[in-house]
């Protein structure tokens, strides 16, 4: 007995996300379907709360996974906590922030922008200078930019955010599970994050926490939040309240598939993680610019889970990725937004973060870039990532 | 190598959703992930498209599963479709109308109910009337409810829409792939349903159609939607635009499962997948009033995919349905709001719908009453049942 759904080719995924995910994830995908209002079920959600407070670092009770993809946590987030007319800043330095943004205005708040160059991080100057000119409900920002492959720096900002009494609202998408999140320790009153980049789940929830303030706030809006699907009150009705309320069908399959993701982290360990996220990214750019190609960000801001490497003169990136694709099954990431055309996105999360993956990637895109006539020392790369690899 | 999330037991899943899911479709669950950019993946997608208009029985161009539960499908629909201030006319005859007109208010539209007792379909009489009064933008009204095993009879009411240039929005999430849905014969502007009763998937999605008129509506809306996550015309641009622009990490897990589901009802064939749920509904029906017990709903209007049946007097609900799930490990539905202690819900859905499925249930309930002193007729059940099973 075989499937007919399924033609379609075995990828290696390195892209934005989804990522390659660890076998066992795919068993526990298998796992019989439960109804979403079964008492042995409840206990399946209590156990993703825990490990989602241990990945998130934080003892919020709300610590929930959304019912859709990471920009349905975004959503659960920005439409709870603002209102019509809310003044409200947005940092925007590529596509998630500008997301961020669009979807403030949606909600007809007050939005201010601090506007940075895609490729580095908000500088708290600007920030600071809003502070100064307005008070803020809440300031959003992006911990690490899917699009341009940046770790913003928190201390500075949140430091502001709290001084002026503004709520920070973070982006975790790409780093929530590969690198350091420190809800609690840091201020935050909410974060959202995706199941299928550094959790190693495939895609379909969204995890999101919210303080005990960001819950007030949610409770007490001036103007009923539109969304019935996404009302954190709701939400919450069904994920943490004693007895639970039905709210929508919850999907076993893919919250089964979440805790076995997070238990693989547990098993892991979060430094562990961290530090395997960090060493592969550090090879992969040794090998990069040893091969005489060039990353988008500087060393201080780069990413260790999503890797930007600027386009060389003369290639046509997206014959590049063609070819990746056609002749490796190799998929990674083009250029969004400001930078479509001029940077290639390399993820390295979860599962995917892998020693062969580097070592695969820098043999693969020098034969990509031959095919074009661009001659690059593959033996070099190599070499520098073998060093930090300790192969 | 096993897995470490799922000890949770192995349920006969009969309530109103989840069901039980064919193992082609499990098996489908383990195809590889794959980018939600990746040219093969948009040829599933199409696929899906295709065997969503066979489905729904339409020629709708915007035929998509919404990256959500079916209350997202809901709210795809009424986001969209109603702007604060639009007359909009609700037919409210169980726990999901109500949730409609909850949705509607959310969007500050201008909303009429017409009221229905729980247990029978919406009069015709009360929609002409309410037509009598005003104009309306818009109809939405529940083809299958949920909560009380009512199908809704169709014509009346939408020849009263029609006549009155009234938009339809039909909830179909109890019926698609069940019992008969015409998008078009029956001139539907638009309609939703889930993946996760009688389609035979996991939950996770929810199938969506709009007519051309339903799309203008929504592109020339006096007031942007809210909801960014939900917004038709950027959710059209990925599923149904030439190049397809990114929106969402579209779940491939989900999504290759849905399509195993819908290939699973073409092999079938719609007539005979109705035909199936017909006569198992039937079988059961027999079954349970041989054995002494009461049907909610008057023969006309029963659903052949959920069975209300009422609670003798004297029985605790809530026993029998943790007898049976403890003993049998059988999960059948509550009652929710009005008939919440009434009644039980009986699912008979997609795979679930089955012969076996209908001698197992009568035989559970038989020994969950008899425990709780409460004698039936099981051989009189059981006959009755095993005539229309033609056994």
């Amino acid at each position: 007995m075989g499937t007919k759904s399924t033609e379609a080719p075995l990828r290696k995924l390195m892209g934005p996300g989804p990522l390659d995910i660890h076998p066992r994830v795919y068993q526990a995908l298998t796992s019989p379907v439960i109804g979403h209002m079964d008492p042995a079920y409840f206990k399946t959600l209590d156990r993703i709360g825990d490990q989602l407070r241990r990945v998130f670092q934080t003892q919020n009770r709300l610590t929930h996974a959304t019912p859709g993809t990471g920009t349905s946590g975004m959503e659960a987030c920005v439409a709870n906590l603002i209102e019509p007319g809310d003044p409200v800043l947005i940092c925007v330095h590529g596509y998630f922030g500008d997301r961020l943004r669009q979807m403030a205005e949606r909600q007809e708040a007050d939005v201010s922008v601090v506007e940075g160059e895609w490729g580095r991080p908000t500088d708290p100057q600007g920030v600071k200078e809003a502070f100064q000119n307005k008070g803020y409900k809440l300031i959003a920002l992006v911990h690490a930019e899917t699009s341009t492959g940046v770790r913003q720096p928190m201390d500075d900002i949140v430091r502001l955010a709290k001084e002026h009494g503004a709520m920070v609202l973070l982006d975790t998408v790409t780093s929530l599970g590969g690198v350091e999140i420190k809800v609690d320790e840091w201020g935050l009153d909410a974060a959202y994050s995706c199941s299928q980049k550094c959790i190693g789940a495939p895609p379909g929830l969204a995890p999101i926490t919210f303080s005990d303030r960001a819950i007030d706030v949610a409770r007490n809006r001036k103007h009923p939040i539109r969304s019935w699907y996404l009302d954190i009150t709701l939400l919450d009705q069904y994920w943490g309240s004693t007895p639970r309320v039905y709210h929508h069908t919850s999907s076993s399959t893919l919250n089964y598939a979440l805790l076995e993701a997070l238990l693989l982290i547990e098993e892991e360990g979060l430094q562990n993680r961290f530090e395997r996220h960090l060493k592969n990214h550090q090879a992969l750019v040794a090998g990069v610019e040893a091969m005489g190609l060039e990353m988008l960000v500087q060393p201080d801001y780069r990413l260790p889970t999503l890797n930007t490497i600027r386009v060389p003169e003369g290639i046509n990136e997206a014959k590049v990725r063609g070819y990746l694709l056609e002749t490796f099954n190799l998929e990674i990431g083009a250029g969004l937004g400001a930078l479509a055309g001029q940077v290639w996105r390399v993820g390295l999360m979860g599962y995917s973060s892998s020693a062969e993956n580097v070592l695969f990637f820098l043999s693969a895109i020098s034969r990509a870039l031959a095919v074009q006539g661009c001659k690059t020392e593959l033996s070099a790369g190599s070499d520098a990532a073998m060093s930090l690899l300790n192969a």
